[in-house]
């Protein structure tokens, strides 16, 4: 795992598949994880608080979570519903299907005071253009990850995880594979993305400015397609025990 | 990351500490993320089904999600509660206070027919005995992680974390930290333990015998002392919305 330094400061429109290629000179069999936020400000999803007008929900919520309502306006836009409302919590279930804290909408590391970024539309379709950005640059074709630092039920501190993803395997099945005795395997499917965004954040420094990383040695997973993307991850609504 | 290859296999009583050390070498500064399953098979932790009776709840739970009965009879006495039974899906509280399917008992990688291995009874116990025995051989004190592989609510696939460690960080706490912009971090505390844990699982083959890992360059999370363990990052029931 190497963290990319040298990245320049992001804006809106900015050609990160290109600043990704120079900084980082991704290999055809590197994983590349890029950080959500980073993504997020090239593609202008950085909101000025000011312009947002709170509604009749965004308000109550707010009042009853001591929370600022013009994020929680954000919030409810940003989602399909709200999966926990509690002590201050808003734990929603995006537009896009990820299930985390105010649908991913968070102040840190915005450069402008008083503005908020929003997670990517379609953060897989920004994952194949970046990699298709670094291919027309570099002419390698490394997979893209787009990471983001999630809370978890039952366990304290945030890990990252993919939302994002060009050209990676994201679940490995072992189903129906066994172990040196012959016995099926009762993990069945490795979060191979996941663990990959996870890797990487243990050489991010989230107070330098260090906004990607590459990982190597994971070749067997990187394809040449782009394949179905880290939605694939999302565990559909009537299998999941928690929502 | 090193995969740690020629681990003999492991059998009760066997001294863990010491073949971990000469197969893997590990110096001062390194992470050991070994296997839930092979730190149980030392400690003994394996049932042969055949000498478990199922009591009455047992058998109702077992009849009602399609399960084998001596095996849920195991999950029970390993469990504090249980938080769903849905669907064929027993997801438990540990004794030790860990939320797993099965309360982490599983039929996988355990070399005799009809048995189970059960989660170690103190994994940061046995942690912190690994990191002594490897002292005592090699000289050297490694952080060690004990690490299993758990599902995730909302996301499909299994992700390895740590149920046990000695000697590393295991929250990074950035509460109060600012961003380059000055504006404090909403990332507030990174799951180091849990993501050296995933970062590992990435080159550990799990029907290749491959139940350890070395993990480099961590050195500023690896501790003299062993500190809390990874009850640490438990979170308490009264502040968790999922269970």
């Amino acid at each position: 795992m190497l963290a990319v330094a040298d990245l320049p400061e992001v804006e809106a429109g900015a050609g990160l598949g290109a600043m990704l290629a120079a900084a980082a000179d991704p290999g055809d069999g590197d994983v590349l994880v890029v950080s959500q936020k980073v993504v997020s400000k090239a593609e202008g999803r950085v909101v000025p608080l000011a312009e947002v007008e709170p509604g009749d929900r965004a308000r109550e919520l707010a009042a009853e979570h001591a929370k600022d309502p013009r994020v929680v306006e954000l919030v409810l836009r940003e989602s399909r519903r709200i999966v926990r409302a509690e002590r201050g919590v808003l734990i929603a279930e995006t537009n896009g299907g990820w299930v985390c804290a105010n649908a991913g909408v968070d102040a840190s590391n915005v450069a402008a005071t008083d503005a908020v970024a929003l997670l990517p539309e379609d953060a897989d379709a920004s994952a194949r253009r970046l990699r298709a950005e670094i291919e027309a640059v570099a002419g390698t074709r490394p997979a893209v990850v787009v990471a983001d630092s999630f809370g978890r039920p039952w366990r304290l501190g945030q890990a990252d995880v993919a939302i994002g993803c060009a050209g990676l395997v994201v679940l490995d099945d072992w189903r129906g594979r066994t172990d040196r005795d012959g016995r099926e395997l009762e993990a069945t499917e490795v979060a191979v993305a996941d663990q990959a965004a996870a890797a990487a954040d243990l050489v991010r420094d989230k107070d330098a400015g260090l906004p990607a990383a590459l990982v190597r040695g994971l070749d067997r997973f990187v394809t040449a397609e782009d394949g179905p993307g880290a939605t694939a991850i999302q565990r559909p609504a009537p299998e999941d025990l928690f929502r």
